[in-house]
């Protein structure tokens, strides 16, 4: 190995070779399916877990625990009743760009399914992120995000009825919001600011999203305004963490 | 509640209103214990397991695996031998500033602990991330990140030892490295590349940052050049997922 303790920049920290503490024995036995996952190569199906067990001379549930692992970090993935070595992470770039321009740069195929599209009286915080009244009406439309058919995500978009006045009658819940917008009503993106973080997936997410249970998600916190500067909409985007990764640029200050 | 089925943008998507599929025992309790977490409010000691199974009439097991995932998220934490009602994450904004410049602007003190300093010669990989030549030395420095004594991440940080030969000399590991290039070296920062994705804690990481094994953690990947455009570091940068969320402005792109 080129690095010292096996540390390269892309691994997990000096992994598997900690200095004080015992590696827990499912711990070793992850690292070794680790490697041997990187020969098998992408799309590959995984070896029982018998045979797994009988290579490294550990207990089932042992196995199980470093699948289990991998499975949540996205080295491996279901595929119909089997278990495959999964491929990289998809990058969306942190930027205005919408899910569906993000999507497309990657070579996959962008996909929504609509859940549901309701009309409610708009809350005081929302009130203050859609720069809206107190009670007006406001829209919520839920929707789960596909790539290559693959469920990958579950977007929460708010914006007022008095924006967006026929978003029940016109607009198609499997094709792009922003585009819509811009075509439909002339409305274009300016400014937004986004917040992210990593949370545990609800067993609603998951039923939704088609995830193990407390699969760890990233969300993704969005408000933003058109180019004038006006407030106008408020997304909520739940990503698999297993799937995704997201990328930025950060300009020189100078 | 002012939202429909009780979902507002700060919470998880319809928290516990699946419309198909069971919602599991343990899920029920745990929203009924998130809103208890609210009323007691930041600091405030847990009651103990015994009074929560006796409060919603459940098996001590049921309990246990709702406080686990508040704990995983960030709801709760442990002081000193009992655990209280965690405050709201930490928001550290993507943005060349550096750790120490975003933990203080919310407040707390950042800190550093050094768990290991090295040279070793430069791989390929990291060379093309450096601009540097392969097998030339390249420092690998190691540090625990701390906020207000807290552990809440783990920083390796990779640059050649040409461009900063007295490291091991002159920088004291518990300050701002971005400082010491600055003021020592006149090296200012220029733009960067980031990267960030959910990933699991190993063993290792979580006995440096002292966190349950198998917590989600925020992994994010910098590669930066300094202000005149060359390249200058690669940065990895593990923070604990139930303490930090990254924030970011996208400007309008007119």
């Amino acid at each position: 190995m080129d690095y010292p303790n096996d540390q390269h920049p892309g691994a997990p920290v000096k992994a598997g070779v900690p200095e004080h503490g015992r590696i827990p024995k499912y711990y070793a036995v992850k690292t070794q399916i680790a490697a041997l996952l990187d020969e098998l190569g992408e799309g590959e199906p995984l070896p029982t877990e018998r045979e797994l067990c009988a290579r490294y001379g550990v207990a089932r549930e042992t196995v199980r625990q470093a699948l289990r692992e991998l499975l949540l970090e996205g080295r491996l993935r279901r595929a119909g009743r089997g278990t495959v070595v999964a491929g990289p992470k998809l990058e969306q770039p942190l930027a205005l760009a919408s899910y569906t321009e993000g999507v497309r740069r990657q070579g996959r195929t962008p996909g929504r399914t609509l859940i549901s599209l309701d009309r409610f009286p708009c809350p005081e915080p929302l009130a203050v992120e859609l720069g809206a009244e107190r009670g007006e009406p406001v829209w919520h439309l839920e929707r789960v995000l596909l790539a290559d058919d693959e469920r990958v995500g579950l977007e929460s978009t708010y914006v007022t009825v008095a924006r967006v006045p026929r978003l029940d009658a016109d607009f198609d819940p499997d094709s792009s919001f922003y585009a819509y917008l811009h075509e439909e009503l002339g409305i274009g993106f300016g400014a937004a600011d986004e917040r992210i973080e990593t949370v545990l997936a609800t067993p609603r997410e998951a039923l939704l999203i088609g995830t193990p249970p407390a699969l760890p998600m990233l969300l993704i916190h969005r408000v933003s305004r058109d180019t004038e500067g006006r407030r106008l909409e408020r997304v909520r985007t739940l990503f698999r963490g297993d799937r995704f990764s997201f990328t930025t640029h950060l300009p020189s200050r100078n």
